[in-house]
């Protein structure tokens, strides 16, 4: 589909590489440590973090042919730094947290150390690479959160920014908490859970929606669920009706009815009724059509009798915050501990490590030299080309799973709109940044 | 990069094989006509359509190979689909609009007639391919006009969702305006200007910023920015008057300095006077850090001496909009008109055209068949597998440039909030669209 067949080089930004001329220039190739961590946000108490294994698949087609080195030959890159990237392969160590787990603002996602031009290059992929799956995971999380229990199904493929994209938002999607996708790329490649039934064309190419929703039942038995809202919801469920008993005098079972537009609230609990009234209390009701975590929540809450809920745009897009502020700071080089003090951006210096003692809201950030309560969340994945954790889509999972549930409450409410908690900060790390000139306070 | 090697037709939605299971028992394979159209969206009084090029190339490779028909078979896809999607190439016609043409809510992007089941399940894809590139073009636009005339960068490539789209993103910044772009894959693949200086790690890696921007300025002496707000941005500024002195001496030229955070205003102005009194009126200030549409048009607005602007997030996300209410909607049948009358999302029946007269605001939306004043805004672009307009980058930005100049001043306004306009409707479509059952009113 992209046609894309060139090793990733280019998938930086040109301001890297000229830095990395005057790094070679200058033999400034000492080891340099830089940090990847989400700036506090609101709205965002936490983020499930998700994309460290498309980082280190990265490392691995992160190189220059013929072609790209033509091309930076074309805007002026000078020869000692084409031939550098001619055999360019990353090497040093890359610390994170594992896949699934959550973070607070300023708590590194990942940590590479490195040679300064190498760790410096790979800058931009590293951040597009860890953004986009932290974002959906978490707005997954949130989603299910919402959802109290009821199955949640990405119906967002059409929606996201791109094809391949869709498939990686399938993919977050699930590991931060929806149980299937409709996407079919996503249930090939990586074994999501499909399912799908009919769009309003399927009603609209049938002279009567009452054929149609006949039609349908009859050729797909199993699972059917009749999408009630292409003409008038009230008058579709009781076609469905008359189908669903049909179906029972058949020895059969209409499984749903899906309303994709209009009042939820009020359609659900007619439907809901109708259903009932006519006997057919075990058909289900699903929801869709432009839901969002907070319309899930309030619908929830109102007690709406929905079985489960389709989403779209508010999943694949992150639809309240589409982006998350990522930093990828220069925290050491050459064994020097080193800071930012831009208004709003400070970073505090060193590497560093996570001490997660009871559940996030007790986390202490620390020095990576240090020995703090706690279990530590980053560890060595990749170090010299070697990836030393294979990504494990169930283990993530249940990390997201196990980790969302152990939330404090306060943090599970899906309309939170106070700044993310930041973690303590450890005396030896507060020292060090006192050190240098400035520190930013949580 | 994405190890994609598949063919693309797994990028679909299971209920679309399951909707084309049942056309195939029932032999309902005649002509479809569906429309491809944005919903009237706030904050948007028009959109710059662009991907139909993309919609295209997709034609060529959705196809099935045999994975992906085990898969499908793996899913209960019955054999009958299955064969007829082995043979799968898409037939029939494609009408749109030319890339870069700006349109109003219900107006048409692209109308696919072929049989139902090829038009059904092509229809993920092609909404998912056009939604990007109008965000992303629109929003490009809206940042142009808001610059009002200043050049503008995508710096956005690292906050894309997905490499990828980052480099779709520079594609649709270009075409919608935005003049050059940080993004090196984007810059070889479509010859878009690239540009970039450094880093705040750069000027971290040295031991003080001047060294950090003597060292840039004598091995990058064209076009030297210099990044002024790592530490102190006053600080900052009077270093890089330091260096602006000493390469005057050498008989060189600063080019600018780049403020990415703090505000931009009262930065911008204290920078200017410093340089202004130290002599170097024509170092440029380029601004950078979190900037949008509107605080653009704010700094704009208040005079803040500022030259250039370089935009990330709000770009490429298209931070306040992330999404498109795109729909593709069924409209013809084996030559039946039909619509659909769900609440808030109802249809006009029939193949349509677009008559633009003078401007977008006095356009009429009417049906294909109608001959009326204005130019046509939709064409056949595609028929039977062969594209028959090939896609001209420097002919859609040239379309765009003149199309958002001429817009009404009142819908040029950057932080426009009203609803989007819709076109007036021709006797012709307001009768058909009446003689079925109801229709949505402008």
């Amino acid at each position: 589909m992209t046609g894309h067949t060139h090793p990733a080089g280019l998938h930086t930004d040109l301001y890297e590489i000229r830095m990395v001329e005057s790094y070679l220039r200058r033999g400034m190739t000492a080891p340099a440590t830089f940090s990847l961590y989400i700036r506090p946000t609101v709205d965002r108490p936490w983020f499930l973090a998700l994309g460290v294994h498309r980082v280190l698949e990265a490392l691995e087609t992160f190189r220059y042919d013929a072609p790209e080195l033509d091309y930076l030959r074309s805007v002026g890159v000078e020869a000692p730094t084409l031939d550098w990237l001619a055999s360019f392969e990353p090497s040093g160590e890359v610390w994170a947290v594992a896949e699934g787990t959550i973070v607070l603002g300023h708590e590194p996602i990942l940590e590479m150390t490195a040679p300064l031009p190498v760790a410096q290059v790979l800058e931009t992929a590293v951040i597009n690479l860890i953004q986009f799956p932290t974002l959906v995971a978490t707005k997954a999380a949130r989603i299910a959160l919402a959802a109290a229990g009821r199955p949640v199904v990405d119906f967002g493929f059409r929606r996201a920014h791109g094809l391949e994209t869709g498939v990686e938002a399938a993919l977050a999607a699930h590991i931060g908490g929806v149980t299937a996708t409709s996407n079919l790329e996503a249930g090939r490649r990586y074994g999501i859970p499909v399912v799908g039934t009919m769009a309003h064309a399927f009603v609209q190419a049938f002279p009567t929606e009452l054929e149609a929703f006949r039609a349908y039942a009859e050729d797909h038995p199993d699972g059917t669920i009749l999408l009630v809202d292409t003409y008038d919801t009230v008058a579709g469920v009781h076609n469905a009706i008359v189908v669903a008993d049909e179906m029972r005098s058949a020895g059969r079972h209409l499984r749903g009815i899906r309303i994709d537009s209009g009042d939820l609230d009020e359609l659900s609990r007619a439907a809901r009724k109708m259903l009932d009234d006519a006997g057919h209390t075990d058909v289900q009701i699903m929801a869709s059509g432009g839901l969002s975590e907070v319309s899930i929540a309030v619908l929830v809450e109102r007690g709406a009798p929905i079985d489960a809920f389709g989403v779209g745009t508010d999943l694949v897009v992150s639809m309240d915050r589409p982006a998350a502020d990522i930093a990828y700071k220069l925290v050491v080089y050459d064994g020097r501990p080193v800071a930012k003090f831009s208004v709003d951006k400070a970073t505090y210096p060193g590497a560093k490590q996570v001490f997660r003692r009871t559940d996030p809201s007790a986390d202490v950030l620390g020095l990576r030299s240090e020995s703090l309560p706690g279990e530590p969340l980053l560890a060595v994945v990749w170090r010299d080309g070697n990836v030393l954790t294979a990504f494990d889509l169930d283990a993530a999972k249940q990390r997201a799973a196990d980790a969302v549930s152990a939330l404090p409450t306060a943090w599970k409410v899906p309309a939170y709109a106070s700044p993310t908690p930041v973690p303590g900060v450890s005396d030896a790390l507060r020292a060090l940044a006192g050190s240098l000139r400035s520190y930013p306070d949580g």
